[in-house]
């Protein structure tokens, strides 16, 4: 595994994703500088009071002329756009930082590029929570978790090299995808799922008994993703959409599949499929689980 | 808060949860004595040998003659024909046990039973998991959880009492409703979510591409409840038939909805459906969560 050479990296947006990417690398045997820049002070000024960062700036060129490694961390349209101005900023720099960022969708953020900046990688870890803001950042959120980069047929060798490395500091494991693919397969494996459970949350907001009220183990978990950040997965759901579709009437294949059983009262088929869900869930029961062999705690 | 006075409670079916409710009497101040009766004997033996019941028969009859309360704990369609045997069993008697039952479907037990037995209490409760069998037993499996009865119009007070004071052990809080209000909100709060959560692992089971291999937390969390026993849950479904399409019909009204936002890229429309899913979500953080504040361990 290559080491992680960076004396700086430079943090574009600071929030629970980038910030618990900072506190990863700070908590592990990299010993170089974490710096940021948001458009918004108050953010900046928390994650130096947290240690989160040893320092900002307001200014975007600032942060661009110290860093060795720049990470974008803002929701798919803010990302395109703050790519396309820092990509703009380097390419006929002397100095040629890294870039890479974190965002859920990769066609999308790819696409608006304005230049070719072979040093850019584009990137995106499988992991978050409900909560956002740096305070709630977390050294631990990509233990075991999945890292996809998407370089593309220019991509730098190099560069990705080097996000790799900072991402192996993070007990995050890195697999290469295309674009196409890694927006696709988000889709189904993320974006429907978040679709689904604002539905079911929705439909239990609108039940003027309010189910919620008497919810178990079942709705907690199914309804936990419904408080995700609404600006985040309005952008998600804006810049995937034709991924995003057809996974949805995948789902719904499913679910009127059920209904005609439920309706039916046909026994034998529900049971069949209910076994066939189990087998499968199971089957992954590692890879959704990755932290159960060492610890009982879960990320909530 | 009403002592509980019975000496000898009899399991009747013994598994998660009924497991889960003789450990809880055994972890309380309670020194009674803990029997069961199983169709299959592995079960008993091997709650036997986890110290969770202290005697088991093969014979329905010997648990009766002994026991002073005694809880039906099984699907709903065998809880319904096991009631109808133990009310028969006693209604002649001179002994009545207190009865009480933990299937998740009221109406279809109490349709069901072929004799007015008053010592009869329908009770269920809001308390459960995707792992199966007594080895699963959890003695905290109901702390802070709603334990519900649904008590008929000729249902003796004193037996009420006896089963109240028995889960107030367990540290579950007890709600009265009706036959008819428990099973539509059950429809809605569990049986409706959990089909979603089938729906959607069978969707991913069947896309090629596997994209549960690149699951995180949301998927972890959405598809767990798909691992539940499905014997249990084609009986949930059969048995609440009505009141479970209603809950589907609604569901799907939402996932329409959302889905026709998404095709039509409506930024302002999807960000204030997610936010107000966020709030709902989080104005019922404590009850979905209740055991936060004491302790960082979820039950899985």
């Amino acid at each position: 595994m290559t080491a992680f050479h960076a004396r700086t990296v430079a943090l574009v947006g600071l929030g629970l994703i980038s910030g618990s990417l900072a506190r990863a690398l700070k908590s592990s045997q990299w010993d170089g500088r974490l710096i940021a820049w948001g458009p918004r002070e108050p953010s900046l000024k928390r994650g130096l009071e947290l240690g989160v960062i040893d320092d900002y700036s307001l200014m975007l060129s600032d942060i661009v002329e110290q860093a060795d490694v720049i990470v974008v961390g803002a929701p798919p349209i803010a990302t395109a756009e703050v790519l396309s101005e820092l990509t703009a900023l380097v390419v006929d720099a002397t100095r040629k930082p890294v870039i890479t960022d974190l965002a859920s969708i990769k066609g999308y953020v790819v696409d608006a590029l304005s230049v070719d900046y072979p040093d850019f990688v584009p990137g995106h870890p499988i992991a978050g929570s409900e909560h956002s803001g740096v305070e709630n950042a977390d050294a631990a959120l990509f233990n075991g978790r999945e890292i996809i980069l998407t370089p593309l047929p220019g991509t730098n060798p190099t560069a990705i090299e080097t996000v790799s490395a900072m991402w192996a500091l993070t007990g995050g494991y890195i697999r290469h995808m295309s674009v196409t693919a890694h927006d696709a397969m988000l889709a189904a494996s993320s974006h429907m799922p978040h679709l689904v459970s604002y539905a079911l949350t929705g439909a239990l907001e609108r039940d003027e008994s309010d189910p919620m009220v008497h919810g178990g183990g079942a709705l907690r978990d199914m309804t936990r993703i419904a408080a995700s950040d609404p600006l985040m997965w309005t952008d998600i759901a804006i810049t995937n959409r034709d991924a995003l579709l057809h996974s949805i009437d995948q789902f719904e294949t499913e679910m009127q599949l059920l209904r005609t059983m439920v309706d039916a009262q046909d026994a034998e088929a529900l049971q069949s499929y209910f076994a066939r869900c189990r087998t499968h869930r199971r089957e992954h029961d590692s890879i959704l689980n990755p932290l159960l062999q060492s610890t009982t705690e879960e990320t909530s």
